[in-house]
């Protein structure tokens, strides 16, 4: 959901976001033993071209060998420390409804290193109830988990007319990146990036392709 | 989170991704009686620049006028034509769990056109039970509510297990447009139009940027 500015690297938002996918197919490669593997093979997985995984990597030094492709264990771990994914990142869901549970319960996250280490709710009905394994807390203790355990990214998953008010108290309490649900442009802060999950842009995307009447383009996982 | 393949009209799907957001912004200064904009104000609303707007809605004729700028409800009118946003769209969700749960009860959907007609699941705990004021239905019946009321996305919100069976029967029963949460890649024939949404590639996404330990790139709503 994010345009063509250019990051403080130079790297365009969308050669991030291409960044995250080239990772994942990597990722299935090596587990089916792949040794190496082309831009061109990199380009037809995640619906690019040759020419665009070339550019995308080229923001990040050299990589591969011409003639050869790339080693997919190599690259992989070099798209890894780009992207950050050594470390472990600690997670807190905001909103403990059918959404916030949902993501709670996201079997993706653990795996990757993304720990979902609490959930907040301001609804005395859900705050004590388990999520995850976890007793729903309320939202006034989020400081003191930000505080004593770390929160990394803050994931809001309240009523739009709860978000920005959501966004204020994780902002204050040091949290600099949001993942963020509600249907609601978040105003923050130059320095906390928001990245936005806006469910009716997939619909409306989907709904171009329905109304050509025609076959879709190739799509990535 | 799809590349830039062509479509069969020459416009790249990162070119669809931004027309869904140009609406959006076009939408929001509609209601708030702004009468003209600019390239350069649409772009870093949605956190692209001027060249970029004028070059996506090159690939589908002739807008605005140079130097006065273009009409916010003419281009908005036009952006809803190319997008297929003027016909209401019958959604069917497919899993009554969380986050099909969540889905249904989705607030942006019907405002925008987005009717969801249907709930299924294959768990005999939740037929029966309601989601969005209707029935869970078993997925078996699939097919007739696709022939009778017509569906014209199916989004698939099951356990990753389940996910690709779940596509055959959608796409058995005629439907060709398909929004899928399931972490797992689905095999399907060119003719449909499936649109992924990986909820750990938003955290990688903003993994990125925390370690980066930089401000974010300026980002849409």
């Amino acid at each position: 959901m994010v345009g063509h500015a250019e990051t403080q690297r130079g790297a365009p938002t969308a050669t991030i976001e291409r960044l995250c996918r080239y990772q994942q197919v990597l990722a299935q490669l090596e587990r089916d033993g792949v040794k190496t593997v082309s831009s061109g093979e990199i380009g037809r997985l995640v619906a690019t071209n040759a020419a665009q995984v070339r550019k995308d990597l080229s923001h990040f030094g050299e990589f591969g060998t011409r003639g050869l492709g790339y080693s997919v264990t190599e690259l992989r771990a070099r798209l890894r420390g780009i992207l950050g994914l050594g470390e472990r990142r600690n997670i807190a869901i905001i909103g403990a409804g059918n959404l916030g549970s949902a993501l709670a319960d996201y079997p993706g996250f653990e795996g990757r290193g993304f720990n979902v280490i609490a959930v907040f709710d301001n609804n005395p009905a859900k705050i004590g109830h388990r999520r995850h394994g976890m007793r729903v807390r309320p939202l006034g203790e989020l400081a003191t988990v930000a505080r004593e355990t770390g929160i990394d990214i803050a994931v809001i998953a309240v009523p739009e007319p709860a978000a920005q008010s959501v966004a204020d108290t994780v902002i204050a309490a040091g949290v600099s990146a949001i993942l963020n649900f509600a249907p609601k442009h978040l105003h923050a802060p130059p320095q906390i990036v928001i990245r936005n999950v806006n469910m009716t842009s997939q619909l409306e995307y989907l709904s171009y392709f329905l109304a050509l009447g025609e076959g879709p383009p190739e799509e990535g996982a």
